[in-house]
Formats: C-alpha cells, sequence, structure tokens
C-alpha cells in the first residue's frame, strides 16, 4: 500500500487461497496483459481465459508467455472445455493444455448436460494432470437449482478433486448465483456457506454491486472472479473499504460514532 | 485457429464481402488501435471512426496511417458527411476524402433530413471517388420507417453505387434497427432479406444480444458493425458457435442429442 | 482542429476556468495514461484518481510523474480525504498531498457526516497549501438535499477558499445531481445556477445523456467531470454540437430551415 491508514482489513499474500482475485480476459492484446499486469499485479490471482477466446485468439502464445513470466496461472474458460467434450475430442483437450503448458483448467456444465457422475470422472481425469476448478451453475437463466442441489453438487465436486468449486454467473453477472437483473440470490449464498468452507468458493461477481454483496457478506479476503481488467483496482478499494460502498464497513463502532455514519 | 474442433462453421476470408465486421473507433489512440490490430487483425474487415471523432482527433494522421499500412480500410462516420452537408460544405468533405487518403465513405441521414433523390445523387457522386457505404434508418427513436420503406429506400441507394447499406443502430445499440430496449426489430430484419441480398446489408449490432441474434438468423458469416475494438474476440467466438449463445447453433443434431442439447 | 467547418461553438483554451472536462482516472497503467494523454491532451483539463485508487495503485509515483510532465494536474479523490478525516488522520493528509507534489486537493462528505464549519475549516485550511476542489451532494441516494440548502453550501465552501464546486455524481451517475435512473435533477441544477456563476461549479456527467444535457443547457464550455478516459474525445464533439444528439444545437437558424432539422 502507498499509504499508512488504520483500520484496514489486513489481506491474504500471494499466492492466496482465500481473498483471490480471478481475472477475466477475453481477447486482450499482448500489450493490454502488460498494461493490466503493471498496475495491478498484487490484485491478480488467476487468469481465465473467457470461455473459448483462446480458439481465436491470434497471439495466445506470446499472451501465455506473459503470463507465465510473471507467475500468473491461466486457464480456459469453462466453455472451451465443453466444445471439446460435446465433439467427444476430450483426450484433443487434453493433449492441450500440456501444448500450452497449462497448470489449470475448469471443468463446467453451463452449455451442455452432464450427468454428475461423468462431470466427476472428468475432474477427477483432469486433476491429475493440473490444478482443476469446477463450476456450478447453469449459464441458461430459466435453469434454477435449488440450493440443497447446489451443495450437494458443490460437495461431490470437492470430492472429485476440484481445488475451488466456482459460483457460474457468466461475464454480466445475471444467471447462477444472481437473477435477471443482476440481483444476488443471498439466500443460496447463505445457504451454501453453512456447509462448504468459505476459500473453496470462488463467486463469479462481474458488477460492482455484486463484488460489495459478498465483501460486506465474507470480508476482504473473499474468492471473486469474473473481475474485468480495469475493474482490479477499484476491486481492491471495495475490499479494503475505501470506496464510498463499502467505506464504513471495516471501521471502529467508535470511529463511527463520532463520525455519525451509520448504515 | 489455434485448435483443431470439428462442427465449427466455416468462415470468410479477407478481403470479404460477407462475413464482415465493421469496428468503431471513437479516439482510440495510435498504440490502442496498434493492439487492436495485433489482437484481432484477422477479425477487422473496416473501420468507421465513429460520428465526427476524426474532427476532434489530435493524431489523425498517424493513426489513419497506422490502418493503412495494416491494409485495413478506415471511413469517417456518417454524422461528419452530414455536418458538412448541413453547412453547404459538400466540396470541402470531397477534398478532405483526397487529403486523407480515404479510401470509403458514409452517406447517411441520421440528423437531417435529405429527400431521397438528393440523398442518392451524394452517393453516386461519391462512388466516383470512393466506395460508398450508405445507412438507413433515423437516430431519432421517433421516427418509425416501416419496413417497405426501408426495403424502397435500400433498393435506391444501391442502385445509385452504394456497396453495402448499413442499418441504424448507433454506438448505443437502442433505434433504427432496435426497439429503444435494444431488442430486435425482427420483422423488419426478415422483411428487408425477403428482397435484399443478405451480403448487401450491413446490420450495426453493438450489443452481445443483438449479434447473437443475427448469427442466429443469418450464419457465422453476416455482416455486423459498430463493434467496440474489445469485442471483436468475443464477437468471433459468438460467430463460430463458442460461446454459450450461439453453442449449439452449428452442432449436428446426433452430437446434440447426445449431450442432450435441446435449445 | 483537424478540418474547417462553419458553426462550431468557439472553445475555451487551457488552462481553462470554463469549459473544464475532469477524467476519472481509476486505476489506468503508467501506459494508459501516456495513450490518454497522447490520444486527447487539449481535452484534459484535470484529473482525479477516483476515491482511494491511489492507495492500491502499485505504480502511483510512475503515473504522477507522466501527468506532471504532460503539465495536467491531479488529485486525489475525495473519499481518500474522508478515510483520512474518519480515522483522525488529517495532518497526514496534508503531508501526504507534499509527498506526492499535488497541486489540487478535494474536499468531500459523500461517506461522512462533517459538520457545514468543519467542512469549510478543511477546505480553507487545504487552500493555503493547494487548489481546492470541495463537493457538495451525498452519494447516499436517500439523502436528498434541497435545491435553497445545495447554494447555500456551495456559496460557503466557495467562500472559505474553493476554486470549483463539484455537484456528486459518483462514477455511476445515478446520486446527487441525478436521480437514481440516472436522469437529471433539472430544477435542482437551473436553481443552483440563478445564485452561482456557472463556471464555479464542475458538473459530474458520466452518462452520455447527462453530458449532452448541460451541454444543451450551458454550452460547449460548461465544466463536467467523472468523464471516463474513453469518452473524452465523444465528449468533445458533443460540446462542439458533432454528434447526433447535439447536432442542431450550434446551428443557425436559416441552416435549419434549410434542411428542417425541428428538434
Amino acid at each position: 500500500m502507498n499509504f499508512t491508514l488504520s483500520q484496514v482489513p489486513e489481506r491474504s499474500v500471494q499466492p492466496r487461497e482465500s481473498g483471490i482475485t480471478m481475472v477475466m480476459d477475453k481477447g486482450l492484446s499482448v500489450r493490454q496483459v502488460e498494461d493490466m499486469i503493471s498496475s495491478a499485479a498484487p490484485y491478480i490471482d488467476i487468469v481465465k481465459l473467457g470461455w473459448a477466446t483462446s480458439f481465436v485468439s491470434p497471439t495466445l502464445n506470446e499472451k501465455l508467455a506473459v503470463y507465465r513470466s510473471a507467475n500468473i496461472p491461466v486457464y480456459f474458460g469453462g466453455t472451451l472445455f465443453e466444445a471439446f467434450v460435446v465433439r467427444n475430442q476430450f483426450d484433443d483437450y487434453r493433449r492441450l493444455l500440456d501444448k500450452y503448458q497449462l497448470t489449470h483448467a475448469e471443468v463446467s456444465d453451463g452449455s451442455i448436460e452432464l450427468p454428475q457422475d461423468k462431470k466427476c470422472e472428468f475432474i477427477s481425469t483432469l486433476s491429475q494432470q493440473v490444478t482443476v476448478l469446477s463450476e456450478v451453475g447453469s449459464k441458461d437463466e430459466n435453469k434454477i437449482i435449488p440450493p440443497y442441489k447446489w451443495i450437494e453438487l458443490i460437495k461431490t465436486e470437492l470430492e472429485a478433486g476440484a481445488w475451488k468449486v466456482i459460483g457460474e454467473a457468466r461475464e454480466s453477472g445475471n444467471v447462477g448465483l444472481f437473477r435477471a437483473s443482476g440481483e444476488v440470490r443471498q439466500g443460496l449464498v447463505e445457504e451454501i456457506l453453512t456447509q462448504i468452507p468459505f476459500d473453496r468458493m470462488l463467486w463469479e461477481a462481474p458488477q460492482k454491486s455484486q463484488q460489495v454483496w459478498f465483501v460486506k457478506l465474507l470480508g476482504a479476503n473473499v474468492n471473486l472472479g469474473n473481475i474485468a481488467p480495469n475493474e482490479l483496482i477499484p476491486l481492491e478499494t471495495i475490499r479494503l473499504g475505501l470506496r464510498g460502498d463499502t467505506f464504513n464497513h471495516f471501521l471502529d463502532p467508535d470511529t463511527k460514532q463520532q463520525w455519525k455514519i451509520d448504515k
């Protein structure tokens, strides 16, 4: 931090198990990746090349090299995994991860119907090769999964070998964990957390109001994902209670009283 | 493409007559132009310097030189054309195109009332100097043009010498082809296509839902415009059925059946 | 300007007292700052490092150096001032301004309750050290300040030594001057201007519709703030009547008549 301020919550340090920020790279140029790293490296824990953008990016190799030299792990979005699986090309996908020297992979079923045991088989197989993030929640806004089912899915996927389980939100933040309006399905999140350790969950929260909601509920060191590159610095201030939205959240009661902050 | 995947639609190749992506540059710096080109050149077919942004850009010449050396045609937004015409400076505008070595120009009447024969005269005159894109549809959300009139206008402008006719949407995607909500005027588009070849139309579709709608209706090689620079890679994945929204669109029925994709 | 067009309003020249554009930098990299300056320097009058983003930016010193060498004044967002004040670290804040060679500072009470005399004391003290911008309006959408109170606050703060008074809107443009929908509180603005010279106000107007509204009411040389870096060029065209939204605003009646522009 550049200055000394009291009453600022302590942040976990890299490499993090909690307090992780997962960035969504949906087609940055090599120089834009360098810019992002130079301006926010301490707050970038892992990068997702969104859905199948890696398939069409002309400078994929150079980009991966930049991330690698900054020690930032990268993984391909779950939709690419699904695109290979749906075409019966799972073995090709495994070779791909090696070819691009990837250390992480996502297993998801946002666009295809994947029986739970089959999904766990993929998690289990891939976890012998890379660190696996699995994702729960449909990209289809009409498929509402009830809380008990979310918990069951998350538990099974962690047991199958997932490092973290991602709560789905898409780039836009209006499905899965969220209502079509972008509002958090609060009861769902709270019920999940009665049974799943909070550092095993990585919550996709692309919108500011969603990030604020999670920080207020789970503190500075909640794992958050699908963060846009230009929202890395803003998110860090939200985590630290240094943006209007969380300004008083980490202050002592005495301090609040003196300045009549009552929200 | 970086990987080999089956059941991915074939894309037209540059220079394209269909499958064109027109990017909106509304004030990029020279380096940002370089970044865009380095990260997405195969998907940039033509660039519009939005409305009259070219009038105020301090580095216009340098920027045009970068586009030129990448063989990417550039044109000034139609609002600049109208700004000259409304001031009776059309001849100045023609000199401007030469001065900046432009190969393309837009003729539009989004902000002024231009009788159809006068508009076609401009198209005809300019088409002797450059390749002309003409635009149909008002920027005024209260001016609703009925479908038969759109068709008549489009036909006449193509006959007058327009290379493509652009369906108006603005940067925001909420007028012309679209309702104020951003929703596509579906009946309008379908009726136009009963009489106009689909490769002569270039549809402004700045919002993701609009791009998805056109790709589902007209396939991977529909001409789309007003694409933001950071949406070039995402759009290409939509065209190829490699984003959630079009994921199953290009898959064989057998593949879909196996994975129970029923949308 | 790159071309010669008649009927374009005259803009004030830098350093400006009116017609100021204040940019919001919420975490740009050093190279992104260079890009912004190279592509829009004539339209950047002052830069705000949004809220407390300066606290977490890894390259703060380098960034300030780039702004300094371009002669662009920079100030820390008011939320940082409040973060120091609420912790009784105001003296630290003063030292900070010196350490970073800042020439401007903001005094605000968007997140804390600051009695008016105390706020004016801060303005007065800081104005002996730097040029002060004070801000009126709460970040809390439920705190509606009536117009007569706005005027009283603005007058007092100008008397206490503020160079300009900022009308609050946040990054999103949905509080203070604006309704939750982003719509301008028109009566409020008009009433303020009956008593405060228009060049002493700096209106936060992050949304395009808000910028258009202010330019139509107050002309090309209204002071506007919280402008996103990639909206600098678009804003300049709005100021000059060279975007659809203000296209006919600065045209002569005769010109309008000829082209039947009646809005």
